[in-house]
């Protein structure tokens, strides 16, 4: 096949994947990069007769608005190469017709490990030790001061369980936590006690973790009543998207004691950490690295490929999104 | 039953167990402690003919020297309230038939999530980055620069296969980990590859988790010619005692890039951490803290409590210690 004759595929912003393995995607779609253009988006689009003939779009967290999916007119497909949605207008696809797939399962492993990573990272205050090792403290000042909590036993609710929430729930069970989850129905496929209200969650539970997907129901869906209801020695761990946390009451929170700790791979203006963070012993701050594995690329690769495969021979996608988890 | 009909147990050293639950041990038992003399613990023995009439000796790193246990004529029974009995002369109380208890499963659970956190924290980069973060690192120059890799698919090699380190094997099967062990013998009661030399256990896994006991046969089994086995890429986590890694041979290995990295709790000369593993990213340092969360305390003293109880009614053993791991 000429490369004129490969399908063709619009890209909006810059997938990581895309530039990682960008010999596998030009071997099999001709790749048209918005990026390549001088020209603002809407311009682009307008003047490219190219990018308005495209019936599959690749993304990552680029926004993908309703604007622009208005100037494509053949879409068929986005292709996100992400576990979270929360950039594209989903409305507007469903209301176009438009298929979306995400990252499926490929990434869910890596973010459910770091899930747990943090997890016992605040309860058995490891970063935090280890700063005080390097430091020289510990043959200096003596034992390390701060008391360390025990996993085992530990009642851990786990908002949405999706692919990955499901991950990080069977993870915890095999160190004997507890695990309830709150999620937008119950499920019938787990026996995991269900909370309808995260409030509730969070009052009959020693941690949570938040796994759901950023949407206008979730977006600050933990705000101070729900941390105050997780309590003084409650520890929260986010993995999903910074916006679902109001990071001004949780800071608040964390700086007055009204809750136990926080192990936080996402923040609600990033790369800007609030500074206040920076001092907390009780917090551990990771820079949005739950899927940089080298390994979960690889697979993120495939599935984005398959997922274009399947789109332009007419097969069933590999991980159609159904729903966003909460 | 009046104090002096409790029976006696002699303390050597100051069992952090005691010093938190003390009335719990002299409600049931008349306490000796050795620490309270001002003379040197020989001259102390040979000078209490209370402390050498003494059936029960209470320890927890203390060292139990044959030349202590030979001034203790009526001793039957040495319990410690540690994992580890490296401090007891073991061979000694064998050949006079006294008894050992240590921890039994009470801090297990404990140690194996250190060990599952330390392996995280490592091939996950969480400590690295959390730094990284905390000197406004992540605005300033952009994505954390170290790549880390995924736990899922990775073979794990576990060094001494005894009440920890089946913990942690069962806590990495769920993250999808293929475990293999060395131990001193081939186990009936598992199905995990078994290796019988440490050598070749480390030349056969990602990543090997050391949790056996210090003993003459393995102090210093890791050494430069196994950690060279695990390869450039290989990580190694040590929850057992400093001394069973040969620490100047692996700061080498980590310092020249012959092993990937090293999530330590423990150090040949505790609590003096050697000055060259501060500056290195790959390395998570922990202060000796595997056991230490107030619920396992709780159960270290029943156990101890009941071990000391069971002795003085002629009763079974909780924990009687059959064998040393590895």
């Amino acid at each position: 096949m000429s490369h004129k004759e490969l399908p063709l595929v619009l890209v909006l912003g810059s997938p990581l994947v895309l530039t990682m393995f960008e010999d596998r995607f030009t071997q099999r779609f001709r790749i048209l990069k918005a990026s390549d253009s001088d020209l603002p988006l809407d311009q682009f689009l307008a003047s490219s007769s190219h990018a308005r003939s495209a019936t599959a779009l690749l993304c990552a967290g680029f926004r993908v608005s309703g604007e622009t999916i208005g100037q494509l007119p053949s879409l068929g497909l986005v292709v996100t190469a992400s576990a979270g949605v929360n950039h594209i207008d989903v409305s507007e696809c469903r209301r176009r017709g438009i298929v979306i797939a995400d990252s499926g399962e490929s990434l869910s492993e890596d973010v459910a490990d770091m899930a747990v990573g943090l997890l016992i990272d605040v309860c058995r205050k490891i970063s935090a030790a280890d700063r005080y090792l390097r430091k020289g403290n510990w043959a200096a000042f003596g034992d390390f001061p701060l008391a360390a909590s025990k996993l085992g036993g530990k009642r851990v609710g786990i908002v949405g369980l999706g692919r990955i929430g499901s991950e990080v729930a069977k993870r915890l069970e095999v160190f004997g936590c507890k695990i309830s989850y709150n999620s937008r129905k119950k499920k019938d496929s787990v026996t995991y006690p269900f909370y309808i209200h995260v409030h509730e969650l969070a009052a009959n539970n020693d941690a949570i973790v938040v796994c759901c997907g950023l949407s206008d129901q979730t977006r600050h869906m933990i705000d101070k009543k729900v941390l105050l209801a997780l309590g003084k020695e409650g520890v929260i761990v986010n993995v999903a998207r910074g916006e679902v946390i109001n990071e001004k009451e949780m800071i608040q929170c964390l700086l007055q004691g009204e809750i136990g700790g926080a192990g936080l791979d996402v923040f609600e203006d990033e790369p800007n950490v609030p500074k206040e963070l920076f001092g907390l012993d009780n917090v551990v701050l990771s820079p949005h690295n739950a899927v940089l594995t080298p390994d979960s690329f690889e697979s993120l690769c495939e599935v984005t490929i398959r997922n274009l495969e399947a789109f332009f021979s007419k097969k069933p996608l590999l991980s159609e999104l159904v729903r966003v988890e909460i």
